[in-house]
This record gives C-alpha cells, structure tokens and sequence, in this order.
C-alpha cells in the first residue's frame, strides 16, 4: 500500500508584492515535511478554494496574519490519503488511509471547550493554511488525533469542500436545537455555503427555505432540496414572503452566512415563539449590527445565537450525509494549469459556487 | 370550612381624571362575582404592588390597555382562599385551599405554546390586571385548571410577590440553560426582582455575581446568596470587575432584568464561550438596543435569548422553594390604609423593595 | 356552515354475555349528547379499530374496565366535524371545524405532567372508549381545549389511525432523543404501528431498520421508508442481522410495540454507545422482562425508557407530516355493514394492517 | 521550579503468589520513566486505595487481567506534581504544576465517544492501573493532553480520590438529567463513593436521600448535605420510607453504586412519572437484575441509564467544587508503612471510608 515519497511536491505559493496585489506561483519545489511522532504525513489530492484563501492572502484580517506565522501556502479544505505515519502514531492508521484537511488543523485538546466536543471554540487552535502550511500544498503533516478519515464512497472533491462549509453549516444547524420539521431560512442559499446548508437541513428533517435571485438559484436551490424559494429580485419585501412561506407565521431559525442579511433577518421571524437565528457571518469590523427593541427578544422568545466552524464530529456527519448521496457533488473540479487564475477570479468575485484544484490533474 | 360570603368586598379602584393624574380610590363596595362552571372563587388575603401596576393604570404600555378591557382594579400578584367552587371544577380543588393569582390569569390551552408548557407564549393569554380584574380587589374568579395552589409552609405575603417576579426570573433561569457552578450576574441584583434572581440561581447550584450600589445592597445580596457583589459607585470599570468576579473568564450567565444594564451587558461575558444573556427587562418602546458585531456572536458563541413571564411550573417551583426556606420573606406589609399612598409612592420611584397590601389589616 | 342534529346516532355497542363471548350491536338510536359549556359536540365520520377495543370490550385489562365506567361504545381513534359549540368555548372554534379523537379524551391540566407538556402521564386522565363513550359512536362530546384540529389536506381517514398509533410512536421518537442519522429499529415494522414509527423516523431524518417476515412485509417497509429489512424468517440471527444492518455496530435505537420482541432486544444494541431502548408494548401482566446483567447497561451507556400513547403535541405533529405527504394512508376503509364482523376479526387476530370504518357508508 | 530526579523511586508492587493469596511489596527501587516527546513525568505525593485495586491485583475481573499486561503497579486515583516534560508538551504545562491521575490514564481521541466529551466510553482506552502502570508507584507518565490539574486550593488527598468516586458519581449526576429540586436517592450512601454522590448532589441543587444503616451513618450522611436519611436497619419496608421522604411521591432519581440495592431499586420510584435509575455498580458476572414487567418502564416513563466512571468535564467540575469547598475531605490519609496493612484491611471489607497513601510520609 505504501508509495514513494519524493523529496518535493506542489504547492501554490502567495506572492505578495505590493499591499493588496498578489498572486499564486504554482511550483513543484515545495518541500515534504517529515512527520513528528504523532503526526500523519498526507499526500493531498485536491484542496478546494474559500473566499477566506483570499482573506489570509491578503493578510486583511483583523486576526492572526498569515504572514506573520511565516506560512507560504494557504488553503483549509483538502482530501487526500496517508503516506508515512509517525513512530508513536495509533495503530488504527495505515498507510493508504484516505484523510480530510480541516480549517482546525489542531487543538489543545486540554481546554474547557476541547472537553466537551466544542473544540471549534479552543483558544489555542491552529488554523490551517494560516497559523500553519495549508491545502494549497501538496503534502503536509496532520495530528493523528485531530485528522478526519474519508469514506470510501465519498470522493476527494467532495469530502475537500465538506471539510469547511458543510461542516460549519452541520454545526451551525446542530447548534441551534432546530427539531425536524422546524421552517429554516438560508439568505444566499444558492451560494455554495447556503446549499450545503439547504442539503443538510433537508437531511436532518428540517424544511429549507433558500433566499436568492434568479431562475438558475431558484433551480439549484429546489433541486437541493428546499422546500420553498424567496426570488429577492422579484419579491418586494422580502421579509413577508419569507413569513407566508413558513405557514404564515414566520421562521423557525434563520442561519446567516450572507452578512447582507443581517439587516432584514429578525423580520423573518413573524410571531413565531422560540426562533433561532444562527450568526455565521464576518461583515468587515467595526460593523454594530443585530441591535434590536429588547420586546423582540421578550415577546418572541428570540435566540440568537453565534457559532463558528465545524468539530471532528460534524465533519464525521457531513462526511456520513455524503456517503448515503444526502450531500452531493457541487464543486468544480479544475487543474494545477487553472489553479493561479481561479484565485484570481474568486478575488475578483467571479466564481459562483465552490472550485475544487486537482493537483493530479496539469 | 366554608366561610359566608359578602355581597361586596374591598378594592382599589384606579381613577384617572387627568391623562397622567391618577389616584386609587380604596373602598369596600365591589361586587363579589359568581364563578362560572370551572371558575374558582377565590377571596384574597393580599397583592403585591409592581411597577406593571403603574403602566397599567396610566394606560402607557404600546400594548392593550387597561382601560379598553373596562377594568377597574389592576394588580397580578396575589394570594387567598378559595371560597366557592363553579360546578364542574373537579374533585381536586375543596373550599378552604390557598390559592395564588399570577400574571397570566389564563392562557387558551390550546395552542403550540400552550401544548408544550410554554404558554406564556400564547397568543391569546388573559392578563391579570389588565385584561380581567386584577388581585388589587379582594374577590375575584380564576380558572380552576390554571391556579396555583400555594402550600401550607408558605405565607400569604410570600407567595403573592412569588407569582410574579420569582416566577419570572426562574423561568429565565429554566430557559438560559445555564448549568449548576455557573457564574450568572444579575445587574440591580439589590431589588426586589433581582433578590428573587439571586436566591433561586444559589438553590439551582449556580454562582450569582450581584451588580448595585451601596454597602446596604452589598450586605443584603450577600446575605440572600450571592457569592460575589460588584459596587458600581465604587467600581470604574464594572465590566472589567465582573470578569474578574468570574474567575477572571467571564459571566457564564446575565439576567437583565434592568434595562440600564442593556448598554455594558455583552461586555461581562469576557472570553468565556457559550455565554447566555437572557433578555427580560422592557425598556420604552423604539429604543434599539443589543446591537454588536457580529464577530462577538461567533467567536464567543454567544447565546442572547428573550424570556417572558413565568408559567404554571415556575410558580409551582418556586412555591417548592419557598416552602424549604430558600426563598425568604422580601417584602414590606402594609394595612389598607396604606394602599393609595403606596401606589403612589411606587409610581414616585419612592420604594426600593417590595410592598404587599394586607386587605384583613387595616 | 352548520348542520341539522338529530336526536339519534349511529353506534357500536358491545354485547358481553359471556365472560369472553361478546359482539357489537351496530344500531342507529344511540342518543346524541349534549355538550357542556366548555365543549364540543362533534359528529364523527369514521373510526380506527385497534386491538385495545378488543381488550376494552373483553375488559380484560388489569387497569380500569370499560364496564366499571358505565361506557357502552369503546374506539379511541376517530375524526369528524364540530357540529355544536358550548356556550363557553372560544371563538377561535366554530361548527363545521374538523376534528380528531385521541386515547385521551381529557386530561386534568393541572398536575406536574399536564403543566409541561407530558400530560399523557396525568394521574387524572380520562381515556377515551374506556372512561367516557369512544369512537364507535357516532357523536360524541370533546372538551375544546383538548381536542385536536385536522389540517384540510388530510382526509379522515388517514386522521382516525393517526390520534393512536403514529402519536404514540412520534412520543416515542421524541422522548427517546434520537437525533438524525440514527439507525432506528422496528421489530414488527409491517404492523399498522410500526409502518407509521417507519415513517416518522425517516422524516425526522433517521434511518429505520425493519424487521418482519416474508417478501410483501419487506415490500412494504422499504415504501415506507426503512433503509435495511431483516427477515425473520429468512434470517438465522436475527440481532447479527441487526448489527450488521447498523454499520456493523449496532443499532441507536430500538422502539419495542410488539411484546415478542422484548426477548431479543438487548442484543440489537451491540457494541453502539449511548442506544435507547423505548418499551411500549404490555405483555400481559406478570411477565417480567427487560433484565440483564448489569455490565449491559453500564459498559454501553445503554438507555431503556418507558414511553405512553402521544400528546396534543405529538397529535398535531403527524397530521402535519401527513398534510406533508410523509405519513401515508395506510388503512382500509369499509362500511358500517361490515363493522361487528370486522371486530371479530380483529379479535381473531385476522387483520393484518388497519381497519377504519366509515360511519357514512352503508 | 525544578526539583532532582532520582533513578528510582517507591512503589507498591503486587506479589501474587497463588491463585487469591498476594500481598503488597512496598519498596523503593521502581525504575523512573522517561516521559516521550507527549507526556508529562509526574512525581505522585499520594494514592488512594479502591475496591478495584483488589480486584485488579487478583485478576478476578472478567474484563482485561493487570497481568496480562504486566503491569505491576495497580491503583487509579493519584495526585502529584509535574517533575519533567516530554520534548513536544505545550507551553501551558511548566515543571511544579500540580496534577491528578484518573482511571482512564488515556483515550484515542478520535472516536465518536472521544469527539463529543464521552471519552469514558472509548473502545481504546488506557485504563490506569490495569493496562498501565498505576499510581501505587512514585512516579509515571501521564499524556499532556489528558492530564488533569489541580487547582492551588485541593489538597493532594482530597484531590486523590476525586479522580475515581467523585467523578464517577458526577458523570452519572450529569447523565441523568436530574434538574435542580429533584430527589435522588444514594443506597450505601455512608459509604466513600455515597458520600461523594451526596455533596455533588447538593452542590447541584438537587435533595439527596441516603439509605445507610446506622446511627454514624445517619450522622455523616446529614452532615455531608443529605436532607433525609432511611436506616435500613430501623425501617421494615425501605421503598415505602424512601417513598414517603420523596413527598410522598417517590424518588426523581437514584443512584445504584451498591450491587445489593438492585433487588429494591425499581421500587423507590412510588408513582413519579419520569424517574432516572442510574446503573454504576458492577456486580458479579453473570446476574441477571433490574428485570420488571415493561409496565413498570411504560405508566411511569421511567429511564434505566447505564454509566461507567468519569471524563476529563468531571474531574475538573468536581475539583472546582472541592475548591470551593463543596467537597469536604472525607479520607483517612496513611503513610508507605501502612500501605500493605491497608491494602490487605481493604480486601478483607474492614475499611469503611476511603484510605489515602501519603508517598511522603513513613
């Protein structure tokens, strides 16, 4: 099962010559790290691109900076497969096992929140592709403990993708304690967050309601599974047609991975008791937004509640959902030859839904 | 055990000649009313005075008003005997049991809300005081399937102030979540709500962080059960003594229940994850509050949750508690002729605790 | 709207002349009821036949007996039309409104149970068919704040079954806390019960295992929805089988309605952390079940809990499913002509789904 | 910080020389461990001596045999100080930080059980003592991620014996869902493990009932925060008194850490609807109990929940209470030279409460 491993590999590497113009420089002369003892070597097949990728490339968060970490290759979403293993590593893992890169590479697995699965919360995490080397990377080491495995029916260029975006939406619908049946409203859900969101939400019993403009959304959305479709290029207000839509009375959640919706969201509400709205979102900082009339909350039994990636277990879900067919193929799958100018395109916010990079592939 | 029962009984009855000039008018001349077939007669030993009152008489809420019902007597918070019985009320209730009126004199029994013990969410709740005749009138049907049967170990001047603002602030309690070890702060943790907040957070296990001013509050919520007191005359920075308070992390837990504290609360959950802010206090309509980043939702996976009122289970847990000595006497008791000139002062802003009126006192 | 009410009704009155000898007089002079002040008198359409009237009518149950209350007509699950109000019920119902009959006719609203949504376990409940005159009678009178409304889309006949079976198992279900992907097992799953756990499990987003025997129960399941079929008859082991449907791990959940199943369903769990275990069935009384080694409980996490027949919450959650579409018609419908032999086949153990008879045809 | 390490240090080795005849060697030539690049050196002050020592050292589980692994030191529940730390340990360790030994020494972390904080239900576990060397030995190596602290205020010998009894008894308190008010019975609860049960209980607002025998026992029961106490040798009929002290009602919850109890235990429950039976204590092979007629588990909603030791959440929960004082020091604490003695006394069932071995002490 075990295969050669060369002394380098590809990798995208950002170069960042002025403050806000850079570019990928596809190589094959990234060097392969060597394993510690309780870390996996993974050779990758496939990372996806995220609207984050540009984020930390850019160095434009208010939080750590990749740059400062010293981290050439960014990228959180990869699947691939296990080519060398540490000494102390478990039994359990073997060469060839076939393994997910998530946007937590690691955790202090010691902490309040670590305890108790909520380690998407640990205060000492190691963010890939920016506090560490990520998917944008051919090969890279993972800790045995905190590496996701991929089952055998879910291919590379699914799994990649669900490692952030399914998995943060799996949390977020988690989270919120929404039962089945619950009416859950996706601004953007034709977007490729809002419709792994639509996927799950339909999986787990709920009933998807996607916000979105056009035919093609309305179409994608309905194919996905959401039970109803709010065209905001057609619907004046948008609020009371969300409101008709769930039996007239209002939304049972909300999940807000679009931070444009944030200024419509609590009026989809209606008069429904006990509504969630989930806060996902990151608008630039300094943005105060959510602020409402106390009576909102009071009269309405309003939650709203924040939640932020996925853990091991709602990859493991995800990952589950997607081998019974409940989540499905939605990505892009391109070349190494594409991949410098896809970044460029998903900058420039010219890509639709998710662009998954073979590195197999010129 | 049946006792006589009068043509008339005593009452204060609201008179409001000018808009915002009103006056009670304590007399002994209200007709006592015939229960209808599963209705409670129940005469009243007592009601509590709450600042609801006030609103409710100077018709000020944005909601329905008082005087558009045509009711005279407001009040919700009382405790009696039951002194006949309708036809139909099941074998369960005799002439003789002790009974308190709470907030909700009724809800409609059938609705989600109501289905699942939630129903101080109904749509079509009758409030006491504002929609029916109020406990500031000493005869007055209730319906048997929604009394609150008080018991023997509790007084009268207990259980009135237990119905409203105990039960409310256990229900906030129920619904924050909130584990046993949990700091929870109660900002204007020394008045009469906030001293109920206090000694059912200590009878639930949790660790109550008290917020007000002066030694005479500190040594009152110290000795109710608050395990820490923060002096905002003394204190700079409130927040930052708050975190401290909080093991240095943070609040797990904060109850507002005063509507001056909307403007600091997000700040005392530090960097504690998972924290609730239970939303309860109901400041003047139009004023647009709570309002953050996002980002202080999603990092600390904050949980801002709105909570109305208690139900038939709050009242009857926190008659549990009373009835083992951790909810102790609060209050001041007063005779009928007290009663106008207590409303008033009440409406001055003149009382800091809690005021019951004794109706067999003088 | 409303409609001319006779003095008479049609109705299903059990003959017992001998100890266990017994047949039902279908005959039209059964003497419409007059509702009280807070109820409904509905006019029903149809009703369910379940192996409960039989033991009803046989009064062979250790609990209360049918005869002891005086109650001539059993049946407990019907749907009709409101066709008088009483004096005091709300304006939110009026004649001509449809109407479901549930096992429990009344509960007394003010006890532990009834305060927070579980008042299927209220000391004072009044049973349907056994307390008070069941659904083999034409008119009946329902209190109005406990009876049930059916949504247009769902026809009577499939709302009858609904009020018994599909309530108790969606109980069931939502008290065994199952979350979505769990595999769920049902042995007997081609009953007229375990058809409609079936279905509600997979709507709720769970996966069903079914265990029966022979092709058509195998056909039937997997329309229904469950995922895997285990064939008794075909199958040597039938807990191996079980596992081995569930991952190779073993089952999450376990719903026991048929009583033979109590011997093997220990074994279903395997090596799975954390199953439920929900006991519905009640083998005749004295046979003591359910034991094992301590070790069983302990190593596994294992949960073994006691559910009872549904709630208004658990009544209007199906219909809801069912004006959805996710809960089938399952029963066949005959006339009033082949009612009392129908009954004798019920007893005889000759009906293999659910038998609804339709009040309305001859 | 820093302190020498010597090449050997004490231990208790087991010397097992026939079948069921051993003793303790206690002696001062263990050779000291080399931590690896991920654990801590740990340096224990002192041990506490469990029943399951004696059974490990005898190989009289069913479950993995201490020889077969031969491991030579047993014990389970240590406290001791950080003396050395592995090359790849995490900053937040330092040498001198204070630490505590658990039963599970160490889990695989990437299982579901391990995902969501229900580690105690690894299928890979390391169980201390047994499969590992114990903390009847000086000094051993512990995983950096699955170490507990100490916090500065617990003393090593109440530290000690939390890691097993406390946080067994807070795992089975957490897993049943009690809520604060409720009732929850401890058979044997004089015992080391009760008296656990009892403070935890009270900590977390719920009203403990102990049933022990014995004047003494009623005494510390009392004085540990039991509100009611049944002698089992005074009273004829034990349900009925636990019964009775239950409101008449019966018991919300108990906890069965005494083998003997599960003979009674379904009976505590009276008429309460919803009770948890909590399944800790393992007796021997092959007894078949907690048998009922399913009637029993159906008309009272009952729950029967297993539950095996307790996570890292448990640990730190309790010695948060203990450093609150909430968990008094219930322990006799010995030096080395009575160590063989106490062991021997442990086996024989002549030691009433829990014995600790001061490794510091002669």
């Amino acid at each position: 099962m075990s295969e050669e491993i060369p002394k380098k590999g590809w990798g995208g590497v950002v170069v960042n010559e002025a403050s806000k113009d850079f570019y990928i420089d596809v190589r094959n002369d990234l060097p392969v790290p060597e394993p510690a003892d309780d870390e996996l070597l993974v050779r990758l097949n496939c990372t996806g691109l995220c609207m984050s990728d540009i984020h930390n490339m850019m160095n434009d968060w208010v939080q750590p900076k990749m740059s400062e970490f010293g981290v050439r290759c960014t990228g959180h979403e990869g699947a691939g497969v296990v080519v060398k293993l540490g000494k102390k590593v478990s039994s359990a893992w073997k060469v060839g096992d076939r393994v997910g890169i998530k946007p937590l590479l690691d955790v202090c697995h010691n902490c309040e929140s670590c305890w108790n699965g909520r380690e998407n919360y640990c205060s000492n995490a190691n963010y890939t592709g920016l506090m560490s080397p990520g998917t944008y990377q051919q090969y890279l080491v993972s800790p045995a403990i905190y590496t996701t495995r991929i089952p055998d029916e879910v291919p590379d260029e699914v799994a990649g993708p669900i490692m952030c975006s399914a998995s943060t939406m799996h949390r977020a619908l988690i989270e919120s304690g929404l039962k089945p049946g619950a009416w859950v409203v996706f601004p953007g859900g034709g977007g490729g967050v809002g419709v792994q969101g639509i996927q799950l939400a339909r999986a787990m019993g709920m009933r998807p309601i996607a916000i979105d403009g056009g035919k093609n959304k309305e179409k994608l959305c309905l194919s996905m599974g959401a039970e109803k479709f709010v065209d905001f290029k057609e619907v004046k207000d948008v609020p009371a047609a969300v409101i008709e839509a769930a039996d007239g009375v209002g939304a049972h959640g909300v999940v807000v991975t679009a931070w444009q919706a944030y200024k419509d969201v609590m009026k989809f509400i209606g008069t429904r008791k006990g509504s969630r709205i989930m806060v996902i979102a990151l608008p630039a900082a300094g943005e105060v937004l959510l602020g409402s009339e106390p009576s909102t909350w009071v009269f309405n039994n309003l939650h709203v509640i924040g939640s932020l990636v996925g853990t091991m277990q709602d990859a493991a879900a995800c990952l589950d959902y997607a081998k019974r067919g409940l989540l499905k193929p939605i990505s892009e799958v391109r070349g190494r030859g594409q991949w410098a100018e896809s970044v460029q395109q998903l900058r420039r916010g010219e890509v639709a839904g998710r662009i998954v990079i073979d590195f197999n592939r010129e």
